[in-house]
């Protein structure tokens, strides 16, 4: 059990991951993920909360546990007494069901689990078909990632691949590369997203690779009219995201 | 030493803080603040980097500190090798310097350091006049808010006030004040942001108090199209400031 959160290698093996936090689960099991087992101490239970009200399907095993025990298990070391234990879905490429005019963001080496679980909570808002995490350093049920998404990794459609499949992906179904980066670039707010796009962001530390900016159909940038060189990846990424939002719901003047 | 670190209460009675990090030393040094003693640690600098390279005023004390001292008192662990004392700045509002069409963030109680300091990182890339944070639960140079910003939390002019205060304050400059929320609002892209405007967003937890609710002369809303019902305060602040900048620099269709 502990080594599930601390592992990735062992999350990989095991196809299972640890989850913690009622909005999370709710979130999991609304997506149809499969819990294989429950522990929750009813001393660390949010107030007027029980496991009985859980949409949980038949078979799961239910463990009590004192709060002792469930202090060594949680990572989060918060109050809300559960903690599951789930199957990891794999999504691949071939799986994503895109819609008409798709708008998918694809994140390019991503260090943080931080940045791609708020990643994660911005596509989910704004109504993205998919995230499409090329060559991560992580895994995508790190805690972190689960956590700082608050269950959006279940309810966006989200695959792990490499640049290159990713790419062909892109291409097959018609979508246009936008990248987004300073060099040789145009302002974002001039770029027509109501097309299907896929809106790239690379690592924080490193940008992204020549391999995407010269599959790109586009460079895009975000102004920088201070004294920094760069935002957040995930404040990026909602900049972006939402800017689609507005050219395909609201007025467009590009 | 340690102390200034952990505790916001001997900040506050000092008038001074621990800096941490090169970049943000930089923003610092070239914001004009005062930096009365600079700890470094020759074995944990960066590669290539030098002590005596930094622009530092004179009568700064030097003090030279082994790995073990330094590991004692750098707070994020890295290998930057410097941490400096540097004098607070603490401005209030009537020091605030306005553009002709001021652009401007307000944040009510906002809790966590990280959420502030990645608002003004996006307030200081989109060119806002100034933060103004109303009744915070921390401190302006709490190590996590300084570190989130990358330093622009020296760039960016920012006032720590009431609420009431500040309220009375955009009206006396004829700011209109834009908040963020769901309930009776119009959506963000369908409001003039190009007029003097304040962007003002509540705490992850509590949202806006009634005070800025009443006192707003247009509710904004960033359009939730997913499964959940709120973004990170510090996307949101960014999507806002952004369609801001669009509306100023870009072509407008509201």
């Amino acid at each position: 059990m502990l080594s599930l959160r601390h592992k990735s290698s062992e999350r990989g093996s095991s196809g299972l991951f640890a989850l913690e936090g009622w909005r999370e689960l709710g979130h999991c099991l609304s997506a149809g993920l499969t819990v294989e087992a429950l522990f929750f101490c009813p001393e660390a239970l949010p107030e007027g909360h029980s496991v009985d009200s859980l949409p949980l399907p038949q078979g799961v095993r239910l463990f009590q546990v004192s709060p002792a025990v469930y202090e060594r298990i949680a990572y989060r070391g918060g109050t809300e007494g559960v903690v599951a234990l789930v199957r990891q879905v794999r999504l691949s490429l071939s799986d994503l069901r895109l819609r008409p005019s798709p708008l998918v963001v694809v994140l390019e080496r991503v260090e943080k689990p931080g940045n791609l679980g708020a990643v994660l909570r911005s596509a989910d808002a704004s109504g993205a078909d998919a995230v499409i995490v090329c060559d991560p350093l992580g895994d995508l049920y790190n805690p972190n990632v689960v956590r700082s998404s608050l269950g959006s990794v279940f309810t966006v459609p989200c695959v792990v691949c490499r640049s290159q499949e990713c790419i062909a992906f892109l291409r097959e179904r018609g979508l246009a590369i936008l990248t987004a980066q300073l060099q040789d670039s145009q302002l974002y707010y001039g770029t027509d997203m109501r097309r299907p796009v896929a809106i790239v962001l690379g690592s924080e530390a490193g940008g992204l690779s020549p391999l995407w900016r010269e599959a790109a159909d586009a460079h895009v940038r975000i102004p920088m009219l201070g004294s920094l060189d760069s935002l957040n990846v995930s404040v990026s990424a909602a900049i972006l995201l939402y800017e689609a939002v507005r050219q395909r719901r609201g007025g467009v003047s590009l």
